[in-house]
């Protein structure tokens, strides 16, 4: 179902790209979403209107809107972070230069509000000027998010615990992942004048499990699956649940060799420290620790969503939703 | 009168942004509208708004969203030209480096929607409507501008003449500096079903004279005074009207050290040669052959001004819009 949602919206997104136009523009748009992905927003979005009453059609938009912020949102934090890979090929950034990246992303950012622009004629203006406000609302927050991470790596923060990632990932990843597509699909199934949020608290646990096993795919995954560099989030000096988990539990020289590698820039990290940082993560055991927790999440999520969901928890869209937080844990890409 | 509507909207864009939040956010959304800009773009849409019946309360929320568009594409343009100063000091990224800049640009580009969205309360749905739409084709054509620009850059091509260049031009600097600021501030004057484009052609050719004067200003400018680093272009390899004049008028063998020039990146050039290019430059008198062009485009803004605005070319805000035809071309910053 994942498979055939994730298509759905893709085949919509790629369908509504602009053709010619200047070069490194439209066709670049284009690059990230045709590579695999895993869909899982647009389909979220689509499974959260059907199982409130709305067709696929009604959700389309919707769907095509959030997939498009994602790849915008991706192309950009690849620049920010300087990844190298991308769903198994070259960052955009990386093949194309900075520039024209950056130009991109923006594009891709346009491409978006113009999709949600569409549910006016399609919709009426009551619900278009409500996902308008929505969005507003998700860009707040990942921008937010997204403002906290790059400052923990600039100001080489070292001090941090659970809770402090657990609201940087309520912003950066549930809200935009999870929580955004959730209120877009039940709000243009309901109209403008209905509750949107009953699915805040399966998204946010949802959105956290899954940034959580992100992270610990980055460590041991494959990165034939994954698609990224493995480890890329050591030499980014990403500040993960694994990595804090560490910063708490190593010995005092662990910890000034630690500080000392999370000071340098990605260019003048070395890949022997990585292997050494890779090397105590794994003896500790965080990646272990932190799949415990997004499997404690996952669990949460499944409560939450069974109980937002009442009786539409055992229709078709209803189990795929209930389905996801096992999915989110349980993938290796 | 430029100084008194800057003010206005720097002021209330100032008061707009929000304060608290994490670090490395909102603190710097501030950073290049608190250093002097002219304010033209805010100006410009003030003006327009008063022609054609409005007040500065009507058109503020417009004068203030195309500032901080126009910040916003500042913040990202310097991160894509590797630019080293912006309004007589360091730039956003090369101050807080680019993970921090391409943020700040994304939220300020997100405040400008916000500030679009509030026209919705203040002026009703139908116009807030139309703005949005405007401001979808503004982003389009500066988009699309930016790709022709960073294209040429990136596939080294020399075989440029004037039509490309007013082409790139349009879309890059008018659009977005005089045709939108023109065209929201007469939609919020006069309601969603009138015609804006009363004012484009004069938009047009006022933002070609302006661009071709910055381009002039960056070779022959002061410092102090222009705020950004003398020459940057020619580092940067900008196909300026003044670098395309002198591709085709030079020798083959000049022609041969440009292209080898400007194959090379930013941080392959050297002092040396930026110095052999700017001297070109100045013995074929390219810089004084655009700025020719720039006061021709000048007078026709100005018939083209006074042929759309008519009798209301005589009001204190009519005659402030035909005075910015001169001023853009004889300013020295």
């Amino acid at each position: 179902m994942l498979e055939r949602y994730r298509s759905l919206a893709i085949d919509a997104l790629l369908a509504g790209v602009p053709s010619g136009g200047p070069h490194y523009l439209y066709d670049l748009v284009s690059e990230y979403p045709r590579r695999w992905g895993k869909g899982l927003r647009a389909a979220l979005c689509l499974a959260a209107c059907r199982t409130f009453g709305g067709t696929l059609s009604v959700g389309l938009n919707a769907a095509v809107t959030v997939e498009l912020f994602h790849n915008a949102f991706l192309i950009h934090d690849d620049i920010q972070d300087e990844s190298e890979q991308r769903r198994g090929a070259e960052t955009l950034h990386g093949e194309y230069g900075v520039g024209v990246a950056l130009n991109v992303g923006n594009m891709t950012n346009l491409l978006a509000l113009q999709r949600l622009a569409a549910n006016r004629r399609a919709l009426g203006s009551g619900i278009a000027w409500r996902l308008f406000e929505e969005t507003q609302l998700m860009l707040r927050h990942s921008l937010e998010g997204q403002a906290i991470e790059v400052g923990w790596i600039r100001d080489n923060v070292c001090d941090l615990d659970g809770d402090d990632y657990y609201r940087m990932c309520l912003k950066k990843t549930s809200w935009y992942t999870c929580i955004y597509p959730c209120r877009t699909g039940i709000l243009v199934a309901t109209g403008p004048h209905d509750a949107v949020d009953v699915l805040d608290r399966y998204g946010w646990y949802l959105g956290a499990a899954f940034q959580i096993q992100d992270d610990a795919l980055n460590l041991v995954g494959d990165f034939a699956r994954y698609g990224k560099e493995i480890a890329g989030d050591l030499w980014e000096g990403k500040r993960t649940l694994i990595l804090i988990d560490f910063m708490r539990r190593c010995t005092g020289d662990e910890r000034e060799r630690l500080v000392a590698f999370l000071r340098r820039t990605r260019a003048q990290r070395t890949a022997a420290e990585v292997r050494w940082l890779h090397g105590r993560l794994l003896a500790y055991e965080c990646v272990e620790s932190a799949r415990r927790s997004a499997r404690d999440l996952a669990a949460a999520a499944f409560r939450e969503g069974q109980r937002a969901l009442g009786p539409a928890a055992e229709t078709e869209d209803g189990r795929f939703l209930l389905g996801l937080p096992e999915y989110v844990v349980e993938r290796s890409r």
